[in-house]
């Protein structure tokens, strides 16, 4: 298999925001590009919950990036101009180090001993990194989704390096409903007896739950009006003869189930459990003693793009306008929008004609047309 | 416990609509007021997936029902005026027949031999009832939810024997996002262990699975913004100190909570899942050769009330629209409403200032103001 990630060791052990400590954190990551200088052309990119650092391809590994449309020569994030640097998240399993990583005071996976994990500990990983490779200052630091969340959180921490922000369908914090349904995930998961308290051996964890979890996150991510259109209530072939009573019947079941399946192999359940968590927990207002604007406050970002999307009922768009009020209320030059895209929270993944012009009009740095 | 069920055994077999037979089938049922003649003033009452037949309380079970705010003497149902006989449906686990109860042919709980069910059973075993009880002709015929569908199948199987019809927050047929909703919360029972294979002890089954589909089925009845109202992001007290990584945190995770374990000690799996499935598989469109408007035309209903909530995102408003459409053009007088509750599909259970007045207008069959 073609890898590009690199690894960088962090300098010094990471105290976690919410009281823990990392004696020693590797940070996977990759890049496209050339450095200029400590960073002046630098782009520091979050992914959302899953994904890798693998955002696009590159020689090391042509495969596509899970943001292929967006980054490489000439395309919106344009890295003739920029070098990109994408994070896998401190807690994944794709290189960084989580739940799944040895602890090295015991010589066996951290499982639930990793300690508490905030956004803001994905944010001081990232910095930490950028650090550790020689990258002073950012000119822009962007996100989606968990990754907008843990934009902010950067932003908040560290004032002074960086220069634009870019938050697409995130938010200042999680809606009770939001939170809800993350939580549904997480019981279904630890509900599975498979998952053993978080003790279970490698590649050997609660599939079924996992299965569960990612059906409801498929769910979550895109919209009803494009399961409408994608699969109206088109059946699967011989599904009346199926001997098991509640076998899959529609098609929509079947894409959820085959989508759901890869993931639970693919992806560490206790690390799930903790990147899901952070979403719940992550609140601007902690960052301004309860207040919102007065955390936002800590940002000095000169310019600011919020783009949310109409059909996300995840991170809703009067959440979105909340933030560019918050971003704007601080300082930034806010560009704000709401897209019409029908594929939901997800649609950064796949709506290019929409997220494309818009993400390199920012960067830009001028209107179009 | 005080219980005003009463019981009534079905004239010979019951041929399900999809191919099966139950030898015998029992439904237990609930009434409200007089009978005038043979049903001049009956009003037949369909139930959502989970109640019982207890809508309302009485002298023989003063306990509330699921619909107090709506039946009684001088309610919206005004049972000085109707004879209300409130249903518990086929499949279900609260004295009619289902796959909790004992096939005659084997001694044994039916299990998974119960037949495939569908909404059109449900609809023919109260049907059944009704000409048991002596009733052959009803003056209306209502339900929500799963209940409203109940009330098209009636409506489309059964013309000449009742005059008007009541649906709420139902639809032609289900949505593949509804579909992929209850299909997720079906897949968290199959996958505890203790369902196994439907084989449980009575009163031993998939507890964790129940509770998850509950969680997931309330999550799905309310509202983003009704959460939002009722919990925002409030902490539950002590969360910090739990032991546990991944406690539950906030209002809105043990207000769900509580409510799943609940519901999973009430309703028996095997039921939930073929209730849940009926759901997926009704369709309008099936009474009339694929056409949807063909299979309504079926309906000789006089009038019908049509009605949907604006933050339903299981039965959306566009279906409701389509609903009474579709009734419109079968001949019927439809009395359309979009009601802007912040409680979602499950608002008929609560919003009475918003659906006591609608209902009572309808039955009273002229304006208000």
């Amino acid at each position: 298999m073609p890898d590009a990630r690199r690894f960088v060791e962090l300098q010094g052990p990471l105290r976690t925001y919410r009281g823990g400590e990392l004696p020693s954190v590797t940070i996977a990551y990759e890049t496209w590009g050339e450095l200029r200088g400590r960073g002046d052309n630098a782009l520091l990119l979050f992914t959302g919950l899953s994904p890798s650092a693998h955002a696009a391809s590159s020689a090391a590994d042509p495969s596509p990036g899970w943001w292929e449309y967006m980054i490489g020569p000439g395309k919106p994030i344009d890295t003739e101009r920029f070098f990109v640097i994408a994070i896998n998240s401190l807690g994944s399993c794709f290189g960084s180090t989580g739940p799944a990583s040895i602890n090295p005071e015991t010589g066996q996976a951290y499982r639930l001993d990793f300690p508490k994990l905030s956004v803001e500990d994905i944010a001081a990983a990232a910095r930490g990194a950028c650090l550790a490779l020689g990258i002073d200052h950012v000119h822009t630091v962007a996100g989606c989704s968990l990754g907008g969340m843990d934009v902010l959180a950067y932003g908040m921490m560290y004032p002074g390096t960086y220069r634009d922000l870019i938050s697409i369908s995130a938010a200042a914090n999680a809606t009770p409903f939001a939170i809800a349904l993350r939580s549904i995930q997480r019981e279904a998961i630890r509900a599975d007896p498979a998952w053993a308290g978080g003790n279970y051996a490698p590649g050997n964890g609660p599939k079924d739950g996992m299965r569960i979890a990612r059906q409801l996150g498929i769910l979550t991510y895109r919209s009803p009006e494009e399961w409408l259109q994608r699969f109206d209530r088109e059946r699967i072939e011989g599904a009346d003869a199926q001997r098991d009573p509640f076998a899959t019947a529609f098609q929509v079941q079947s894409y959820m189930d085959a989508n759901a399946r890869k993931f639970a192999e693919r992806f560490d359940a206790n690390c799930y459990l903790y990147l899901s968590q952070t979403m719940d927990l992550f609140d601007v207002a902690d960052h301004g003693g309860g207040n919102p604007e007065a955390g936002m406050r800590q940002v000095d970002a000169r310019r600011a793009l919020v783009a949310g999307v109409t059909t996300d009922w995840l991170y809703p768009l009067w959440q979105q306008h909340q933030l560019a009020e918050l971003l704007a209320h601080a300082g930034a030059s806010v560009s704000y929008h709401e897209l019409e895209s029908i594929q939901g929270h997800d649609a950064f993944l796949i709506d290019k004609d929409r997220f494309g012009p818009m993400v390199a009009e920012f960067l830009a740095g001028m209107p179009r047309g």
